[in-house]
């Protein structure tokens, strides 16, 4: 293979430093598994010396080894003044028994003086002293040097002097970090030129460069680009581009870049159709939401909502798509708006896996149901699941699960002290159920007596919950007596689906949204015995 | 000025393709008047053709004009085989009254003979004729060259002939946009150099270039960098980088690059500090929540956590910061340090226009009421109003006007029909007040029931009306039980403002907002008699 990247995941390291991030053992765990069958070589599993939990963490894959993963251990050099083998913090590396240590020392002479309060001497003792000692017990050695390319700017001899120092010491990575993200794709080009013609000329061939970015500046994943098309053959990355600040370089989106794009040698094609699946199960694990507008992963990547997109990219998907979604996994979806024409209710119904004829009466009958309803401030853009039962009850596939007569809901507040109260009437296959519930706000009791009353009927719903509630009042003019339109995100914890209520009363609106939302559950659970009634009617 | 680079927004526009955001004319109204507020030359307005609530956009802005932005109308070149002049859609280009107008036009081949179903030469006709027309009306004319770098690489030829005709017909800018966002850096720089070449021999000075980018792979704000470093002079993009699929180039990225970093003049050192409030307030219009990691105004753009940076940082935030976070309106956040948490509140203070001394001891006592919220998730970015109204408070300027003690409110929906009652409890001057009213939603019968209370006390309150009601949940996973928060905005006829509650309960939360919209309408009405209580005191 020539042209062969290697792909460095810091998720579970530099990751886990972004503000709302959270990761507990099984996390860091399931996302090394994920990492694992998508094919990225290397994986940075923490700091072993630092944290009791990635102590364990490595301690687990030795029971339950990867399946081809390098699993790396992060780690300083050595204190100022002491010996390497007499550091506590490495013979913590070296007990997670891992075959790379990633190793970061300081280049930057700012950085030396004012933090680490020693000499520049004594910190290229530092780096050659624990690259000498690690590679004595086996280890191999990549050496990130950290603050880069703000400690080239000020200082560009003694910057060089610590990659040589890391180099001898035996190091077979160097990698370039940007720490605090400020440089600009045309700097990190030419200094990673600059590098290559000091370093290259009495080097031998097994010496590598790789580069680790941040998007302080929103330019991460170009500034990686920039620096491998200079010939740096390793890029340190996190999924979804997760970091410390703003985030790392997100190799969601370096990867597909350089293997579809650059044409270098990643992962496998069967293991880059995995890569969508992966950003989201990892958004999921660390439980932040998904970024809709994530490039080549995101929901919205391949989404085309005006009606010339539409029929354009149905005849040719190269008129308004970059690539083909299904090389990453992701795929096109046909948004639905005011815009909307005939074609756009019979590419959304292909998507649905509901077959609709041109000719059939009922579409135009959807698409006035759909103009009618968005002129009362539906919007069915970001609410697919409703826009489905709307065709399904069009096309009489829409079960009737459960009918709602009406509710009633108090609330009561004395002081400080809150109290909700919500009665619904139902009725379920002709019977009828009237079912109260408390909450601490209207919506959640309005919520609790639905499930209440209709769990018997469909267990399902148990598993149900909303993921987000939004709400928008939608003439502003009018006040607290405007029409409020809510959309709520449902998930039974594999698929999320959206609905949407409207309505001059906010309850209500938040009802009818409720509602959709366990129906469309309802609907996912049962598509097999749903699609089969529709075959025989 | 020598290095003058013009900023072209195009949220209202190509923004609005954005999934899930949806602007109504008022939105549309406030986010121009933001934008004008920052700076930016060029606002494009919509495409008064396409859409009533565009025509009534441009309408309204002749009423009320901006101080400074020229507001541009967008549209398309010509129908085939008809003539400029006979072309409806421009008419309304035309009656929009604009002194710019942005024409886009097809340079792809492909595009001509798939989508617009014409020959190659009636393409150029299309573009001649329709600016050749809009010329003969006055109006100047910039070109988008719509797919210009796809069109570029599979017909370079008719690609340069599309430029050389709208240069000849007399458009002062040739924008070059990379509408599928697949295009890399190191192309742009390339076809930019190239055209370049191809115009520049026998073109007057006058003729500019400008860029389009989209963020499909990751690179859109590296891709006009890298453009303007080959001479482009204007820069297209939009707020938070809203647009259609992965969203256009971010300005909010853009201008701190272009300005702090490559020494470019795009907009006044004071407007540039405006950036962060302006990206979170555009975050609140369109009700889309701000992204925390976004570069320069992001909330973690500048936190630093724990031990090692925090102490480095305070000593000399080079070590960990690009740039002076002040310089584009953002905080570094040092999350466990006090001594930072004050220069946030007096950081804040300072971006509402109030002036608070460091020594005065009331300062700690804000931060620790601003603590205290912000950790109930209260967010006071984008309400101004309650903020005043804390600081007032802290500093005895908050005069008691009147005081809720509860509310009860019930709601029941029969079939089709609902109704909603409230009945609110309060004193004011120690006398005691129970007065209920009926709504056609819970929260206008809640603003009923308080107006009617207060109204004989306070016949102000009669005048002010709410303007814009938005409600998000703070915790997704905790579902319908989440807290939620509530911005309310107010109106006197005169003056805006915006006011937050939060609660477990959505009608606790409104009516926190409501209450102080209310509240600080007194304060406005008021302003003289509070000022000369404060100087007395």
């Amino acid at each position: 293979m020539t042209n062969r990247l290697w792909i460095y995941d810091t998720t579970l390291r530099d990751g886990a430093q972004c503000e709302g991030l959270c990761l507990s053992l099984e996390d860091k765990l399931r996302i090394a598994r994920q990492l694992d069958t998508l094919g990225i070589p290397f994986i940075e599993g923490g700091w072993p010396g630092a944290n009791p939990k990635d102590v364990q963490f490595f301690w687990r894959l030795k029971e339950q080894p990867l399946t081809q993963a390098e699993v790396v251990a992060f780690c300083s050099t050595r204190r100022p003044g002491t010996t390497a083998a007499n550091d506590e913090m490495l013979q913590a590396i070296l007990s997670a028994g891992t075959r790379w240590v990633t190793l970061f020392g300081k280049s930057w002479d700012l950085h030396v003086i004012e933090s680490l309060k020693t000499t520049l001497e004594e910190n290229l003792a530092m780096i050659r002293d624990t690259i000498e000692y690690l590679r004595s017990q086996g280890r191999r050695v990549i050496y990130d040097a950290e603050h880069w390319f703000d400690g080239y700017k000020h200082n560009r001899d003694y910057a060089i002097k610590t990659l040589e120092v890391a180099a001898d010491a035996g190091a077979e990575w160097l990698v370039l970090c940007d720490t605090n993200g400020g440089t600009l794709p045309h700097e990190i080009s030419q200094v990673v030129r600059e590098v290559l013609e000091a370093l290259g000329t009495n080097r031998e061939k097994s010496l590598q460069l790789g580069v680790h970015t941040h998007n302080d500046s929103g330019v991460a994943v170009a500034n990686a680009l920039a620096a491998v098309r200079e010939g740096v053959t390793m890029v340190q990355g996190t999924i979804n581009g997760y970091g410390e600040r703003c985030g790392n370089a997100n190799l969601c989106s370096l990867i597909p870049n350089f293997q579809l794009k650059l044409g270098y040698d990643c992962i496998q094609d069967e293991q880059l159709v995995r890569l969508t699946q992966v950003s989201r199960s990892v958004s999921e694990i660390v439980n932040l939401a998904p970024d809709d507008r994530a490039p080549f992963v995101g929901l919205s990547a391949f989404a085309h909502k005006g009606g010339i997109h539409v029929s354009a990219v149905e005849k040719n998907p190269l008129t308004y798509e970059h690539l083909e979604p299904e090389k990453i996994g992701n795929c096109r979806r046909i948004v639905i708006s005011d815009q909307a024409g005939l074609s756009n209710v019979l590419a959304k119904a292909r998507t649905f896996g509901i077959e609709l004829d041109r000719k059939n009466p009922a579409c135009r009958q959807i698409l006035e149901k759909l103009k009618d309803l968005e002129s009362q401030g539906y919007q069915f853009e970001g609410a697919e699941a409703s826009f489905e039962l709307l065709m399904r009850e069009a096309l009489e596939q829409r079960p009737p699960w459960f009918e709602i007569k009406g509710f009633q809901v108090h609330c009561d507040k004395v002081g400080e002290d809150c109290m909700a109260l919500a009665t619904v009437k139902l009725s379920v296959n002709g019977t009828n159920i009237l079912e109260a519930a408390e909450g601490n706000g209207p919506v959640s009791a309005l919520d609790a007596a639905l499930r209440k009353a209709l769990v018997n009927f469909y267990p399902a719903i148990a598993h149900f919950y909303l993921t987000d509630y939004k709400v928008r009042i939608l003439d502003g003019g009018a006040g607290t007596s405007a029409k409020t339109r809510v959309l709520a995100e449902f998930s039974n914890g594999q698929d999320r689906w959206t609905t949407v209520g409207v309505s001059g009363n906010i309850l209500d609106a938040s009802c009818q949204a409720v509602v959709e939302g366990l129906e469309y559950g309802l609907v996912l659970e049962n598509q097999e015995a749903i699609a089969l009634v529709c075959r025989v009617h």
